[in-house]
């Protein structure tokens, strides 16, 4: 079994260490994201961070650390937000659970891509174990979009042999839209990419008697 | 207009110039993909290569060189590989030259996934007018599927409306394999990944009652 990573810090207040280490992840997201992660030292985050160096080491052991909270808090929170939004559709139908999981998804992804760029570019830096839980997460993420999925062949909704690989796919081309700006954003606004690539998916999903069914869902996304 | 990135050599002997940059981009892939671009330096780039740091610097004026011409003989070897190949099929069945094309991208992607990697975390790397060189070939891959993708609308053999986006969710698809392998390779073979996607994505374009000409085509791929 593989240790686990922490964090470590010099202070016992919980709630201080929360809101500190919050902060610190926010600014250090954007001096990261601009200078790149081997290029910066805890220097730098301190001043991007508006504190001096050892107040930074007061809340964190090392550069490190700081990259483990920046990915493991973005991918825990995409998990836990999307667990939550597959709760509150538990009892509605999977085409339109599946709709506005897609767009809760996308949303997270056009609001921070930074940080997903990043989380291609730069997670190889962290040591195994604490990969191994920013997979987790990530997991969690593709296990919800196969829960839904799952629940639309039952339902009689859909139409799929493998809906992990489908789960996997719509998790794929909602980072898309974040790691290959530099082509998307000439020929589409978010809005457009959302709608076409939700139009792809249901199509690949639906059977051909819920095609209508589907099209109704569109419109019922929240 | 941006200025051409270039890159320097102090030989004048063409042939032998390409013989070693293309033993040192070789080497060199292999030293960067296990370290890391921004932890190697010439020095332990030669090493790799088994020759001198001079005889490096005689070949290449800088790292950000060899990383240039790794990216770009990654992604323009692509381009043209599969522009020939779409001209060998530009007399047969859309269907089945497309369903050819997704297989020779992946399996190129298949071949080289430390490449498709590296070329995902490291392209940030490069100065903006060698990366645009990058995306100039990244855009000629797109531009085969584009075209294939638009002869089969023409033909009456696919309904899709915008063949630029399917286009990119193919190249996505393919640059998963090598890029997500921590997820992917649990579940699936190569093999099977590469017929479950070429299916999704020829049930996404094939009117239906093109759908049986399609099963045929995937029989013919070669």
């Amino acid at each position: 079994m593989t240790e686990t990573f922490t964090i470590r810090t010099f202070s016992n207040d919980k709630t201080l260490v929360k809101e500190r280490r919050n902060h610190i992840v926010r600014c250090s997201t954007r001096v990261f994201t601009k200078k790149g992660y081997d290029r910066t030292n805890m220097r730098e985050l301190a001043k991007g961070c508006e504190m001096s160096t050892g107040t930074l080491y007061h809340y964190f052991g090392s550069k490190e650390e700081i990259l483990y909270l920046i990915l493991d808090n973005a991918t825990s929170q995409q998990a836990i937000s999307l667990e939550d939004h597959a709760d509150e559709f538990a009892a509605i139908s999977p085409t339109i659970a599946l709709v506005n999981l897609i767009k809760k998804f996308c949303d997270w992804h056009d609001n921070n891509q930074d940080t997903t760029l990043f989380a291609y570019q730069e997670t190889k830096n962290l040591p195994d174990n604490a990969r191994q839980k920013i997979f987790e997460s990530e997991r969690r993420i593709l296990t919800v979009f196969e829960k839904v999925l799952t629940r639309g062949i039952e339902a009689g909704e859909f139409d799929i042999d493998d809906p992990k690989l489908i789960a996997h796919d719509i998790v794929v081309l909602g980072h898309a839209w974040a790691i290959r700006r530099w082509y998307l954003r000439k020929h589409w606004t978010f809005e457009t990419y959302l709608r076409k690539q939700t139009d792809a998916i249901l199509k690949l999903v639906t059977t051909d008697k819920n095609a209508s069914n589907a099209k109704h869902a569109k419109k019922g996304a929240v």
